[in-house]
């Protein structure tokens, strides 16, 4: 017997067809006599739904009440996933996040968890199954939170981490983490094990399997994951920390994503404190600024600064550079058709030659390197958009991921 | 300055743009200084699409789930309304059911509201408007509880007795209560002020303008109503104790309803205890048993008993009446294609005559009468269906109500 946090996103439980079909998997579970307590997010589409009512209203609706708003999505989950385990003779009941209660702290609609009370939902769970809503809790003055978008997957690791599961399983979409999009690239192949790094390197670059805090929360405090269908049968992947797992290749996965721009800053005045200079209006503005990369310009008392940037802040960005009098340049130019192509695995640092491969593979492509940044476990590059799935396809190739 | 309980009901607050209606409606309130508490029902159409999300995973949905799958409608409909205030520039705030909390007590999906903490929003009402889900409650195990359909009322009577409101405001899509049902009798005129009394036995008999015990409860306190429209400016209907109102006419209106069947056995054995013997397994049935007529049968031991039930109820009352073998008839009747037609007012018990007109009026215009029933306020007859409109017209002209 061992105590399991399933959690089941939007589309899991998007009709009242596949919540029975949730029921069904959670009696299994139940058979076998496996403790079992079950996160839920609101039904595909509601919440986008209740957002559309709240902008009717008001384009800045009020923090507090869009939480007690958006909130009511999980909780319309939470019943008829109950109702339909019951309708299975399954014992089952709802707890609402104020009936356990999930305790949160922070601004509303930006909540972290902070505590969740275990005792009357772990007795429980000797006879039923408890169905819990995620993304939300309540605040110590007792109103309803909710804790950013995708905030189920956070829910049930803190589940998971409080009540001491054995396992938190991700029940989703699509079964499992993959070697690259396998919507584009045919060859790409389902992930049977992979470490809490790479997913989270993967998911920062377009993977977008899990929620990362949650994966971050999982990895510090060791929480094995599943990420699996609620379609299939079929095993998900599996994540573990990194000395769990056996790497046979250097490279696990090629990821991509089409949000960045690049800005150049030409000829501009070379000086200690400049790149300072122009970073601190952007942050302060909440521009995340990715890749940075600094030449020599042909006029030796000035340089050339390259950076990268989500593409929907590009406007902005350019805003707050004419409007900062501290720094002096020649010419500002951008790109927005750029993609990001990046390269993940965990056994990369110890297989010399990776970096090489990938340029040497990208050349032969004839496709341009316009940035390069590294990190332990990836490299990215950025190239222009349109060559994006040829070079997908060579890396996918060159890293034997086919 | 007075303290008032403003209820919307579900058309009033069936999309964004009438949220926005309403929010204006209690701006009004606001900027000439009164306390307001708004009490909301779902946005219309909202319950019903709950319930058949129910009924696909459950035709006999768990009652406790049930609850907390209803009551999301009505928080939704509090968020959106005190966003709605504030975007007005209006102070507000929702607060739930828990967070009052509103205690009741009885059966999930009918329990009966007993109690309401008064003090923080009692408070808050100095600064703000504190918008309240109808319908619902807790019980005192924290369980999330219904108060049965049309509940919203009973929830605003509540609320008007315990904080002591001056008023208690019904807003409707119409716009008061009339002398008869306005889309049938273009002659119908609204009503100014009404008695509970009058107001109980029209809808009792299907001028569903009110839950009926929302006014019993109103009686009870002697809470001042009104029943107005949400959608114009026209005073509606004040709904006061008998005493303060001048009745100038005898019967204040004229209403009728179709969901009535007969029944009639023939050559009933005349025997003390005879009739007890028939009603007594319909009672326990739950099958309500409304006009009963006994004659004298042509057969001198022997008597006809007729009485008149729900239309809904026909099948299973006759299923009843033949497999009850303590009572000996010859023969049983049905006819189902019957009406209710009812003058009702307070006046009627002070001016003699007003049963003869009735009964000389339906005779002249042909109708025949099949049962009669009557009490301090209100005189009832069963005609045949296809004349209720003529019946009508002929007793609103009557007594003089067109």
């Amino acid at each position: 017997m061992v105590k399991k946090v399933l959690k089941f996103g939007g589309t899991s439980v998007g009709t009242t067809q596949r919540i029975h079909h949730v029921a069904n998997i959670i009696k299994k579970e139940r058979e076998i006599g496996n403790k079992i307590i079950a996160v839920v997010s609101a039904m595909a589409g509601k919440t986008n739904e209740l957002l559309s009512y709240s902008k009717n209203i008001d384009e800045n609706f009020e923090k507090r009440e869009l939480d007690v708003l958006l909130s009511s999505g999980e909780q319309v989950t939470c019943s008829l996933l109950a109702g339909a385990l019951m309708k299975l003779n399954i014992e089952a009941k709802s707890w609402l996040n104020w009936q356990i209660p999930i305790l949160t702290e922070g601004e509303h609609t930006n909540s972290r968890i902070i505590n969740i009370n275990i005792n009357k939902i772990d007795e429980y769970l000797n006879k039923g199954v408890a169905v819990v809503p995620g993304f939300q809790g309540i605040s110590k003055d007792g109103d309803i939170t909710t804790i950013g978008r995708g905030g189920s997957d956070a829910t049930a690791v803190a589940i998971a981490k409080i009540f001491k599961a054995d396992t938190c399983e991700i029940y989703t979409d699509v079964d499992g983490v993959y070697s690259s999009d396998p919507n584009k690239i045919p060859v790409a192949k389902k992930i049977d094990k992979i470490s809490y790094d790479e997913m989270l390197e993967l998911s920062s670059v377009g993977a977008k399997v899990m929620q990362s805090s949650a994966v971050q929360t999982a990895m510090m405090y060791d929480i094995p994951l599943e990420v699996r269908s609620t379609f299939t049968d079929r095993k998900g992947t599996k994540i573990f920390s990194q000395e769990n797992i056996d790497y046979s290749k250097s490279v696990t996965g090629v990821a991509y994503s089409k949000d960045d721009a690049k800005i150049t800053l030409i000829g501009v005045e070379d000086k200690p404190g400049v790149a300072a200079n122009i970073f601190e209006p952007l942050n302060k503005n909440q521009i995340n600024v990715d890749m940075v990369i600094q030449n020599i310009s042909s006029d030796q008392n000035t340089t050339d600064i390259t950076f990268t940037i989500k593409r929907d802040d590009l406007v902005k960005t350019k805003e707050i550079l004419k409007a900062n009098n501290k720094i002096k340049y020649k010419n500002i130019s951008h790109n927005d058709k750029v993609a990001k192509i990046s390269i993940v695995g965990a056994g990369m640092v110890s297989t010399p030659g990776v970096t090489y491969r990938m340029f040497r593979g990208l050349a032969d492509s004839n496709i341009n390197i316009l940035a390069i940044s590294t990190s332990e476990i990836k490299l990215s590059v950025i190239i222009d958009e349109e060559k994006t799935l040829d070079a997908v396809k060579k890396l996918h190739t060159i890293f034997d991921l086919d």
